[in-house]
């Protein structure tokens, strides 16, 4: 049963989020385990101070190494208490390697993770290079924390374990699984404010909405992701 | 002063978000504005159900057209009575377009967005046609939600708005901005745990400091991010 560790100044906010719907369900029925650590609690000045000015000048704290240190080391002394081995220590930064359904895919194979969250501005680099086993980013934007990245990361490795989604099959027609997006969904009424629901999907010929399924999906992808659409091309010249 | 409204079936979640931190602080200070809406509310069978089984069969429930639909008219009304343009709509999907930090600049400058959080399955496309003005995907994986997209658009658009981040420059130098990944960070104390701060850091020359930090930046972008990487050097042939 995996569990996931989340060290960040914000852990109350972090462990409402991992407690809602699904996750909350499954951590509920014992599926899978997440703990949330207060970086601020292992500071050793009286100030209870996390960040300071960056050497070298320019704006923007930087978060001390000690106190991010301290706190992985006590989540590993947990962790291992419980019989697991060492977690796998991912920060979230924006200099990390983009986050894809496969790396998903790949960090869900992990007995336990502890995701490390900075502070906006940035995290003291000696410790990513003295106790980080990667580094992730999530997209090509900045966020004020890493909060909401280790929080996509969790979500999107969680669902993956068994019995998290009711249907197993669930995420197997979902965009980015096979690399086309998803074609369109609809459900009742079917009629809805003008809009009818499209003839075939009503028909009961499964081959026929099997096909136009794909269709849509291939039609969308090329539209609207030729990026996506191109790498599935090349992938299929290989094959033949 | 920018105001942001969600549309989802965890409202309290994703206020709690929202009210923490750097984007609680501006709310409190009056620079931004955000809402989040109970998409269950709008429901008009006894069951206050959301959401059913797909037309043309498949594993999943797909979410009512209806509930969507007059929770964000709702919203609209809500957003028009303080004065303001009808809220730019944004539904956070799979299919939607990638997002980048370009495309967070570019939702900066409306005056209101309403953020739309589909389930996990789907939402029924005719919804979408009816009322959105476009579909942003946050990355190329998969989510038990949209309310982590959501969350994570509003904090990236937010933080640009006037007054929500201390040093206005704090956003100048960061990564994604110019298509650069940061230079390695650091700060007190200058040795930590037999690690030392590069000695150029603490020379007090700015000009080689400012050298040396354009020269990591490069190198990790190279090393890390082939891919924008070339897409610097191609930008940078087309200006000589």
């Amino acid at each position: 049963m995996m569990r996931i560790d989340v060290a960040t100044l914000f852990p109350e906010m972090c462990q409402q989020v991992l407690d809602e719907s699904i996750l909350g369900r499954a951590a509920r029925k014992g599926l899978i385990e997440t703990h949330c650590h207060q970086i601020r609690d292992y500071t050793l000045n009286r100030q209870k101070q996390v960040d300071d000015y960056p050497y070298g000048g320019g704006c923007g704290m930087i978060m001390y190494a000690q106190p991010i240190y301290d706190c992985c080391q006590d989540v590993i002394r947990q962790v291992e208490q419980q019989g697991r081995p060492r977690p796998h220590i991912v920060f979230m930064t924006a200099a990390g390697k983009p986050y894809t359904e496969q790396e998903a895919k790949r960090l869900a194979e992990y007995d336990s993770l502890l995701l490390v969250c900075g502070h906006y501005e940035g995290i003291d680099e000696r410790v990513i290079e003295e106790i980080a086993d990667e580094e992730i980013c999530i997209g090509d934007y900045v966020l004020t924390g890493g909060e909401l990245a280790a929080l996509v990361v969790a979500d999107s490795v969680l669902r993956l374990q068994p019995g998290v989604l009711s249907q197993p099959e669930g995420y197997q027609n979902e965009s980015h699984w096979d690399g086309l997006l998803e074609y369109p969904q609809y459900t009742r009424p079917e009629e809805w404010n003008g809009r009818k629901v499209p003839e075939i999907l009503l028909s009961g010929n499964h081959a026929k909405v099997d096909q136009w399924r794909e269709e849509k999906s291939i039609e969308r992808t090329k539209e609207r992701r030729p990026d996506l659409y191109e790498k599935l091309k090349n992938k299929d010249k290989k094959c033949t």
